[in-house]
Protein backbone atom coordinates (compact mmCIF):
# COMPACT_ATOMS: atom_id res chain seq x y z
CA UNK A 1 0.00 0.00 0.00
CA UNK A 2 1.54 3.27 -0.87
CA UNK A 3 0.47 6.69 1.57
CA UNK A 4 1.40 9.71 0.38
CA UNK A 5 0.55 13.26 1.82
CA UNK A 6 1.06 16.64 1.06
CA UNK A 7 0.30 19.99 2.83
CA UNK A 8 -1.27 22.60 0.29
CA UNK A 9 -0.67 26.26 1.86
CA UNK A 10 -3.62 29.13 1.34
CA UNK A 11 -3.06 33.05 1.78
CA UNK A 12 -7.10 34.08 1.76
CA UNK A 13 -7.77 37.50 1.40
CA UNK A 14 -10.89 38.37 2.31
CA UNK A 15 -13.72 37.18 5.06
CA UNK A 16 -15.87 34.36 3.00
CA UNK A 17 -13.85 32.90 0.04
CA UNK A 18 -14.09 29.75 -2.35
CA UNK A 19 -10.67 28.70 -3.93
CA UNK A 20 -10.47 26.03 -5.86
CA UNK A 21 -7.98 23.65 -5.57
CA UNK A 22 -8.78 21.33 -7.94
CA UNK A 23 -5.19 21.61 -9.69
CA UNK A 24 -3.17 21.03 -6.11
CA UNK A 25 -4.95 17.77 -5.37
CA UNK A 26 -4.16 16.52 -8.65
CA UNK A 27 -0.94 17.32 -8.71
CA UNK A 28 -0.66 15.85 -5.01
CA UNK A 29 -2.39 12.55 -6.71
CA UNK A 30 0.07 12.33 -9.78
CA UNK A 31 3.04 12.60 -7.21
CA UNK A 32 1.65 9.90 -5.25
CA UNK A 33 2.06 7.16 -7.65
CA UNK A 34 -1.40 5.54 -6.85
CA UNK A 35 -3.42 3.96 -9.43
CA UNK A 36 -6.27 3.45 -7.98
CA UNK A 37 -7.35 3.92 -4.15
CA UNK A 38 -8.61 7.47 -2.32
CA UNK A 39 -7.74 11.06 -1.51
CA UNK A 40 -8.73 12.70 1.33
CA UNK A 41 -8.70 16.33 1.32
CA UNK A 42 -9.14 17.75 4.88
CA UNK A 43 -8.52 21.30 6.61
CA UNK A 44 -6.80 21.57 9.84
CA UNK A 45 -8.98 24.79 10.80
CA UNK A 46 -12.08 24.94 12.74
CA UNK A 47 -13.42 27.99 10.48
CA UNK A 48 -13.41 26.75 7.22
CA UNK A 49 -14.49 23.47 4.68
CA UNK A 50 -13.69 21.40 1.98
CA UNK A 51 -16.50 21.46 -0.63
CA UNK A 52 -16.94 19.68 -4.30
CA UNK A 53 -18.84 21.62 -6.71
CA UNK A 54 -18.81 23.21 -10.24
CA UNK A 55 -16.81 26.33 -10.30
CA UNK A 56 -19.37 28.79 -12.19
CA UNK A 57 -18.29 32.28 -10.54
CA UNK A 58 -21.99 33.52 -10.17
CA UNK A 59 -22.82 29.83 -8.54
CA UNK A 60 -20.20 30.57 -6.12
CA UNK A 61 -22.23 34.19 -5.21
CA UNK A 62 -25.54 31.72 -4.69
CA UNK A 63 -23.41 29.50 -2.14
CA UNK A 64 -22.25 32.65 -0.49
CA UNK A 65 -25.22 33.95 -0.09
CA UNK A 66 -26.63 30.62 1.32
CA UNK A 67 -24.38 30.72 4.18
CA UNK A 68 -24.83 34.23 5.05
CA UNK A 69 -28.83 33.78 4.78
CA UNK A 70 -28.45 30.15 6.76
CA UNK A 71 -26.00 31.67 9.73
CA UNK A 72 -26.10 35.45 9.25
CA UNK A 73 -23.55 37.55 10.86
CA UNK A 74 -25.67 39.95 12.35
CA UNK A 75 -26.80 37.16 14.51
CA UNK A 76 -25.31 37.68 18.26
CA UNK A 77 -22.93 34.74 18.99
CA UNK A 78 -22.10 33.56 22.85
CA UNK A 79 -18.81 32.56 21.27
CA UNK A 80 -17.67 36.22 20.37
CA UNK A 81 -18.92 37.56 23.88
CA UNK A 82 -16.32 34.71 25.14
CA UNK A 83 -13.71 36.35 22.84
CA UNK A 84 -14.21 39.34 24.45
CA UNK A 85 -13.96 38.36 27.66
CA UNK A 86 -10.48 36.99 27.06
CA UNK A 87 -8.88 39.90 24.81
CA UNK A 88 -5.79 39.83 26.11
CA UNK A 89 -5.18 36.36 24.35
CA UNK A 90 -8.62 36.56 22.10
CA UNK A 91 -7.07 37.42 18.31
CA UNK A 92 -9.99 39.70 18.54
CA UNK A 93 -12.31 37.89 15.81
CA UNK A 94 -16.07 37.93 16.11
CA UNK A 95 -16.26 34.50 14.08
CA UNK A 96 -18.77 32.34 15.54
CA UNK A 97 -20.44 32.37 13.17
CA UNK A 98 -17.58 31.19 11.04
CA UNK A 99 -17.31 28.20 13.14
CA UNK A 100 -21.39 27.82 12.40
CA UNK A 101 -20.75 27.65 8.71
CA UNK A 102 -17.68 25.43 9.41
CA UNK A 103 -20.10 22.81 10.86
CA UNK A 104 -22.85 23.03 8.21
CA UNK A 105 -20.15 22.30 5.42
CA UNK A 106 -17.70 19.74 7.12
CA UNK A 107 -14.09 19.87 7.22
CA UNK A 108 -13.13 17.49 4.53
CA UNK A 109 -13.63 15.51 1.41
CA UNK A 110 -12.97 12.35 -0.30
CA UNK A 111 -12.82 11.03 -3.89
CA UNK A 112 -12.08 7.80 -5.61
CA UNK A 113 -9.25 7.73 -7.91
CA UNK A 114 -9.24 5.13 -10.96
CA UNK A 115 -6.18 5.04 -13.51
CA UNK A 116 -4.18 7.57 -11.50
CA UNK A 117 -7.52 9.86 -12.06
CA UNK A 118 -9.63 11.01 -9.62
CA UNK A 119 -12.83 9.41 -10.51
CA UNK A 120 -14.88 13.25 -10.28
CA UNK A 121 -16.52 14.78 -13.54
CA UNK A 122 -15.46 17.64 -15.36
CA UNK A 123 -17.89 19.81 -13.50
CA UNK A 124 -16.18 18.73 -9.68
CA UNK A 125 -14.30 21.07 -8.60
CA UNK A 126 -12.63 21.06 -5.46
CA UNK A 127 -12.89 24.02 -3.25
CA UNK A 128 -11.01 25.51 -0.14
CA UNK A 129 -14.02 27.50 1.70
CA UNK A 130 -12.69 30.03 4.07
CA UNK A 131 -15.40 31.95 6.20
CA UNK A 132 -13.24 33.79 8.79
CA UNK A 133 -10.37 35.43 6.53
CA UNK A 134 -8.06 36.78 5.50
CA UNK A 135 -5.77 34.39 6.85
CA UNK A 136 -3.23 32.27 5.48
CA UNK A 137 -4.87 28.28 5.70
CA UNK A 138 -3.73 24.84 4.58
CA UNK A 139 -5.17 21.57 3.92
CA UNK A 140 -3.78 18.12 3.78
CA UNK A 141 -3.94 16.00 1.01
CA UNK A 142 -3.65 12.10 1.27
CA UNK A 143 -3.66 10.10 -1.07
CA UNK A 144 -4.00 6.10 -0.38
CA UNK A 145 -3.90 2.96 -2.42
CA UNK A 146 -2.18 1.11 -4.41
CA UNK B 1 -4.90 -4.87 0.04
CA UNK B 2 -8.00 -5.33 -2.14
CA UNK B 3 -9.35 -2.22 -3.74
CA UNK B 4 -13.04 -2.99 -5.42
CA UNK B 5 -15.32 -0.79 -7.13
CA UNK B 6 -18.36 -0.30 -9.25
CA UNK B 7 -20.27 2.41 -10.95
CA UNK B 8 -24.09 2.39 -10.01
CA UNK B 9 -26.75 3.75 -12.55
CA UNK B 10 -29.55 5.24 -11.66
CA UNK B 11 -32.32 6.90 -13.77
CA UNK B 12 -34.83 9.38 -11.39
CA UNK B 13 -37.67 10.67 -12.10
CA UNK B 14 -38.30 13.84 -10.62
CA UNK B 15 -36.95 16.93 -9.14
CA UNK B 16 -36.21 15.64 -5.81
CA UNK B 17 -35.77 12.07 -5.37
CA UNK B 18 -34.62 9.85 -2.33
CA UNK B 19 -33.19 6.55 -3.86
CA UNK B 20 -31.90 3.99 -0.97
CA UNK B 21 -29.27 2.29 -2.76
CA UNK B 22 -28.29 0.21 0.24
CA UNK B 23 -28.80 -3.32 -1.59
CA UNK B 24 -26.54 -2.22 -4.67
CA UNK B 25 -24.04 -1.01 -2.24
CA UNK B 26 -24.34 -4.34 -0.04
CA UNK B 27 -23.68 -6.18 -3.39
CA UNK B 28 -20.27 -4.44 -4.48
CA UNK B 29 -19.36 -4.93 -0.80
CA UNK B 30 -20.32 -8.81 -1.50
CA UNK B 31 -18.07 -9.31 -4.93
CA UNK B 32 -15.05 -6.94 -3.68
CA UNK B 33 -14.49 -10.02 -0.84
CA UNK B 34 -13.22 -7.82 1.43
CA UNK B 35 -14.00 -8.44 5.19
CA UNK B 36 -12.74 -5.66 6.84
CA UNK B 37 -11.66 -2.27 5.51
CA UNK B 38 -14.26 0.94 4.01
CA UNK B 39 -16.70 1.68 1.22
CA UNK B 40 -17.09 5.07 0.13
CA UNK B 41 -19.96 5.92 -1.97
CA UNK B 42 -19.49 9.01 -4.08
CA UNK B 43 -21.63 11.20 -6.14
CA UNK B 44 -20.26 12.24 -9.30
CA UNK B 45 -22.62 14.68 -10.04
CA UNK B 46 -23.10 18.74 -8.75
CA UNK B 47 -26.68 18.57 -8.12
CA UNK B 48 -26.83 15.18 -6.12
CA UNK B 49 -25.85 13.69 -2.57
CA UNK B 50 -25.03 10.93 -0.72
CA UNK B 51 -27.01 10.40 2.71
CA UNK B 52 -27.17 7.67 5.35
CA UNK B 53 -30.43 8.04 7.38
CA UNK B 54 -33.82 6.36 7.96
CA UNK B 55 -35.94 4.96 5.01
CA UNK B 56 -39.38 5.98 6.22
CA UNK B 57 -41.51 7.20 3.82
CA UNK B 58 -42.74 9.84 5.74
CA UNK B 59 -39.52 11.09 7.02
CA UNK B 60 -38.36 11.59 3.85
CA UNK B 61 -40.86 13.96 3.19
CA UNK B 62 -39.82 15.39 6.20
CA UNK B 63 -36.15 15.76 4.56
CA UNK B 64 -37.78 17.07 1.61
CA UNK B 65 -39.75 20.11 3.55
CA UNK B 66 -36.11 20.81 5.31
CA UNK B 67 -34.30 20.94 1.75
CA UNK B 68 -36.92 23.55 0.05
CA UNK B 69 -37.10 25.89 3.82
CA UNK B 70 -33.54 26.09 3.80
CA UNK B 71 -32.89 26.47 0.11
CA UNK B 72 -36.11 27.87 -1.90
CA UNK B 73 -36.59 27.09 -5.13
CA UNK B 74 -38.18 30.35 -5.11
CA UNK B 75 -35.08 32.15 -4.55
CA UNK B 76 -33.38 34.05 -7.30
CA UNK B 77 -29.98 32.12 -7.94
CA UNK B 78 -27.39 33.86 -10.23
CA UNK B 79 -26.18 30.68 -11.39
CA UNK B 80 -29.80 30.53 -12.70
CA UNK B 81 -29.29 33.92 -14.79
CA UNK B 82 -25.77 32.47 -15.68
CA UNK B 83 -27.25 29.80 -17.39
CA UNK B 84 -29.70 31.63 -18.99
CA UNK B 85 -27.48 33.85 -20.31
CA UNK B 86 -25.32 31.41 -22.41
CA UNK B 87 -28.47 29.68 -23.80
CA UNK B 88 -27.34 27.99 -26.75
CA UNK B 89 -25.29 25.72 -24.70
CA UNK B 90 -26.97 25.72 -21.52
CA UNK B 91 -29.48 22.45 -20.59
CA UNK B 92 -32.02 25.07 -19.46
CA UNK B 93 -32.32 23.97 -16.10
CA UNK B 94 -32.64 26.59 -13.52
CA UNK B 95 -31.11 24.50 -10.76
CA UNK B 96 -28.64 27.03 -8.96
CA UNK B 97 -30.67 25.61 -5.51
CA UNK B 98 -30.03 22.32 -6.62
CA UNK B 99 -25.78 23.11 -6.22
CA UNK B 100 -26.92 24.57 -3.08
CA UNK B 101 -28.65 21.54 -1.49
CA UNK B 102 -26.06 19.55 -2.71
CA UNK B 103 -22.99 21.73 -0.72
CA UNK B 104 -24.92 21.47 2.22
CA UNK B 105 -25.84 17.63 1.95
CA UNK B 106 -22.06 16.56 0.93
CA UNK B 107 -21.56 14.47 -1.88
CA UNK B 108 -20.23 11.24 -0.67
CA UNK B 109 -20.15 8.29 2.38
CA UNK B 110 -18.09 6.34 4.21
CA UNK B 111 -19.14 3.01 5.97
CA UNK B 112 -16.94 0.77 7.77
CA UNK B 113 -16.56 -2.91 7.00
CA UNK B 114 -16.39 -5.77 9.56
CA UNK B 115 -16.93 -9.39 8.33
CA UNK B 116 -17.60 -8.72 5.10
CA UNK B 117 -20.66 -6.50 6.17
CA UNK B 118 -21.05 -2.85 6.32
CA UNK B 119 -21.08 -1.48 10.16
CA UNK B 120 -24.09 0.24 9.91
CA UNK B 121 -27.32 -0.63 12.10
CA UNK B 122 -30.47 -2.03 10.07
CA UNK B 123 -32.50 1.61 10.20
CA UNK B 124 -29.19 2.83 8.15
CA UNK B 125 -29.98 3.14 4.66
CA UNK B 126 -27.89 4.79 2.09
CA UNK B 127 -29.37 6.85 -0.41
CA UNK B 128 -28.52 8.93 -3.38
CA UNK B 129 -30.48 12.16 -3.01
CA UNK B 130 -31.30 13.62 -6.38
CA UNK B 131 -31.89 17.31 -5.96
CA UNK B 132 -32.10 18.29 -9.83
CA UNK B 133 -34.11 15.47 -11.37
CA UNK B 134 -35.09 13.71 -13.95
CA UNK B 135 -32.16 12.47 -15.08
CA UNK B 136 -29.80 9.65 -15.61
CA UNK B 137 -27.21 9.38 -12.55
CA UNK B 138 -24.34 7.25 -11.57
CA UNK B 139 -22.90 6.94 -8.13
CA UNK B 140 -19.01 5.39 -7.57
CA UNK B 141 -18.72 2.45 -5.06
CA UNK B 142 -15.20 1.60 -3.69
CA UNK B 143 -14.64 -0.76 -1.34
CA UNK B 144 -10.78 -0.62 0.38
CA UNK B 145 -9.71 -3.14 2.48
CA UNK B 146 -8.50 -6.67 3.63
CA UNK C 1 -2.02 -2.85 5.99
CA UNK C 2 -3.04 -2.83 9.63
CA UNK C 3 -7.02 -2.44 9.93
CA UNK C 4 -7.63 -1.62 13.71
CA UNK C 5 -11.18 -1.07 14.89
CA UNK C 6 -13.30 -0.21 18.06
CA UNK C 7 -16.73 0.83 19.86
CA UNK C 8 -17.01 3.68 21.94
CA UNK C 9 -19.74 3.85 24.01
CA UNK C 10 -21.42 6.91 25.21
CA UNK C 11 -24.68 7.35 27.73
CA UNK C 12 -26.16 10.89 26.66
CA UNK C 13 -28.10 12.56 29.12
CA UNK C 14 -30.23 15.37 27.39
CA UNK C 15 -31.84 15.94 24.13
CA UNK C 16 -29.14 17.79 22.15
CA UNK C 17 -25.75 17.42 23.45
CA UNK C 18 -22.23 17.83 22.12
CA UNK C 19 -19.99 15.16 23.63
CA UNK C 20 -15.76 15.35 23.60
CA UNK C 21 -14.66 12.11 22.78
CA UNK C 22 -11.55 13.07 21.24
CA UNK C 23 -9.30 11.19 23.93
CA UNK C 24 -11.20 7.72 22.66
CA UNK C 25 -10.47 8.56 19.29
CA UNK C 26 -6.57 9.37 20.35
CA UNK C 27 -6.64 6.11 22.25
CA UNK C 28 -7.73 3.65 19.49
CA UNK C 29 -5.70 5.33 16.83
CA UNK C 30 -2.66 4.69 19.63
CA UNK C 31 -3.78 1.20 20.55
CA UNK C 32 -3.87 0.59 16.40
CA UNK C 33 -0.01 1.08 15.96
CA UNK C 34 -0.25 2.43 12.76
CA UNK C 35 1.76 5.23 11.90
CA UNK C 36 0.54 6.59 8.29
CA UNK C 37 -2.95 6.73 7.80
CA UNK C 38 -6.30 7.71 8.39
CA UNK C 39 -9.39 7.41 11.32
CA UNK C 40 -12.55 7.05 10.67
CA UNK C 41 -15.33 7.57 13.40
CA UNK C 42 -18.57 6.94 12.18
CA UNK C 43 -22.13 7.01 13.93
CA UNK C 44 -24.08 4.09 13.60
CA UNK C 45 -27.47 5.84 14.37
CA UNK C 46 -29.85 8.33 12.27
CA UNK C 47 -30.29 10.85 14.83
CA UNK C 48 -26.92 11.65 15.77
CA UNK C 49 -23.43 12.93 14.01
CA UNK C 50 -19.84 13.49 13.77
CA UNK C 51 -18.54 16.44 13.84
CA UNK C 52 -14.53 18.30 14.33
CA UNK C 53 -14.78 21.87 15.53
CA UNK C 54 -13.58 23.70 18.68
CA UNK C 55 -14.67 22.80 21.96
CA UNK C 56 -15.48 26.19 23.78
CA UNK C 57 -18.40 26.06 25.89
CA UNK C 58 -20.35 28.92 24.50
CA UNK C 59 -19.48 27.91 21.04
CA UNK C 60 -21.04 24.76 21.46
CA UNK C 61 -24.50 27.04 22.71
CA UNK C 62 -24.22 28.51 19.39
CA UNK C 63 -24.07 25.60 17.34
CA UNK C 64 -27.08 24.21 19.59
CA UNK C 65 -28.74 27.76 18.28
CA UNK C 66 -28.06 27.04 15.03
CA UNK C 67 -29.48 23.61 14.90
CA UNK C 68 -32.86 24.82 16.83
CA UNK C 69 -32.99 27.63 14.52
CA UNK C 70 -32.44 25.63 10.95
CA UNK C 71 -34.90 22.59 12.24
CA UNK C 72 -36.92 24.08 14.85
CA UNK C 73 -38.76 21.65 16.86
CA UNK C 74 -41.82 23.33 17.03
CA UNK C 75 -42.59 22.57 13.20
CA UNK C 76 -44.69 19.77 12.50
CA UNK C 77 -42.86 16.28 11.69
CA UNK C 78 -44.43 13.90 9.23
CA UNK C 79 -42.09 11.01 10.91
CA UNK C 80 -43.75 12.00 14.01
CA UNK C 81 -47.43 11.03 12.61
CA UNK C 82 -45.81 7.73 11.59
CA UNK C 83 -44.54 6.93 14.86
CA UNK C 84 -47.31 7.91 16.35
CA UNK C 85 -50.01 6.08 14.73
CA UNK C 86 -47.86 2.65 15.53
CA UNK C 87 -47.60 3.57 18.55
CA UNK C 88 -47.42 0.15 20.10
CA UNK C 89 -44.15 -0.61 18.43
CA UNK C 90 -43.13 3.17 18.69
CA UNK C 91 -40.47 4.56 20.98
CA UNK C 92 -42.64 7.51 21.39
CA UNK C 93 -40.14 10.29 20.28
CA UNK C 94 -41.09 13.14 18.09
CA UNK C 95 -37.65 12.87 16.63
CA UNK C 96 -38.66 13.77 12.83
CA UNK C 97 -36.29 17.31 13.64
CA UNK C 98 -33.61 14.69 14.90
CA UNK C 99 -33.30 13.04 12.16
CA UNK C 100 -33.19 16.19 9.63
CA UNK C 101 -30.15 17.88 11.99
CA UNK C 102 -28.50 14.37 11.52
CA UNK C 103 -28.69 14.72 7.73
CA UNK C 104 -27.74 18.22 7.84
CA UNK C 105 -24.36 17.34 9.97
CA UNK C 106 -23.41 13.87 8.55
CA UNK C 107 -22.77 10.92 10.29
CA UNK C 108 -19.16 10.57 10.22
CA UNK C 109 -15.76 12.00 10.06
CA UNK C 110 -12.12 11.03 8.55
CA UNK C 111 -8.71 12.37 10.11
CA UNK C 112 -5.33 11.59 8.29
CA UNK C 113 -2.64 10.24 10.79
CA UNK C 114 1.04 11.10 10.72
CA UNK C 115 3.63 9.41 13.04
CA UNK C 116 0.79 7.98 14.47
CA UNK C 117 -0.90 11.05 15.68
CA UNK C 118 -3.82 13.02 14.28
CA UNK C 119 -2.72 15.53 11.66
CA UNK C 120 -6.17 17.81 13.08
CA UNK C 121 -4.69 21.45 15.07
CA UNK C 122 -4.69 21.77 18.38
CA UNK C 123 -8.26 24.21 18.20
CA UNK C 124 -10.08 20.63 16.44
CA UNK C 125 -11.94 18.22 18.93
CA UNK C 126 -14.05 15.42 17.59
CA UNK C 127 -17.76 15.03 18.98
CA UNK C 128 -20.26 12.85 19.04
CA UNK C 129 -23.47 14.85 18.74
CA UNK C 130 -26.80 13.74 20.32
CA UNK C 131 -29.84 15.18 18.51
CA UNK C 132 -32.43 12.94 20.28
CA UNK C 133 -30.97 12.27 24.09
CA UNK C 134 -30.85 10.83 26.59
CA UNK C 135 -29.65 7.46 25.19
CA UNK C 136 -27.53 4.86 24.74
CA UNK C 137 -25.05 5.71 21.74
CA UNK C 138 -22.05 3.80 20.29
CA UNK C 139 -19.63 5.31 17.56
CA UNK C 140 -17.31 3.00 15.20
CA UNK C 141 -13.41 3.96 15.35
CA UNK C 142 -11.59 2.51 12.63
CA UNK C 143 -8.38 3.10 11.83
CA UNK C 144 -6.75 2.01 8.41
CA UNK C 145 -2.97 2.50 7.26
CA UNK C 146 0.51 1.02 7.66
Amino acid sequence: MKIHKQKIELQTTTQIEFIDITKQVEDVVAASGVREGQVLVYSTHTTSSIIVNHNEPMLIQDFMRMLYRLVPVSDRYSHDLFELNRASTSDGRSNGHSHCKAVLLGNSQTIPIEKGQMMKTEKQSIFYVEMDGARKRDAVVQVMGE
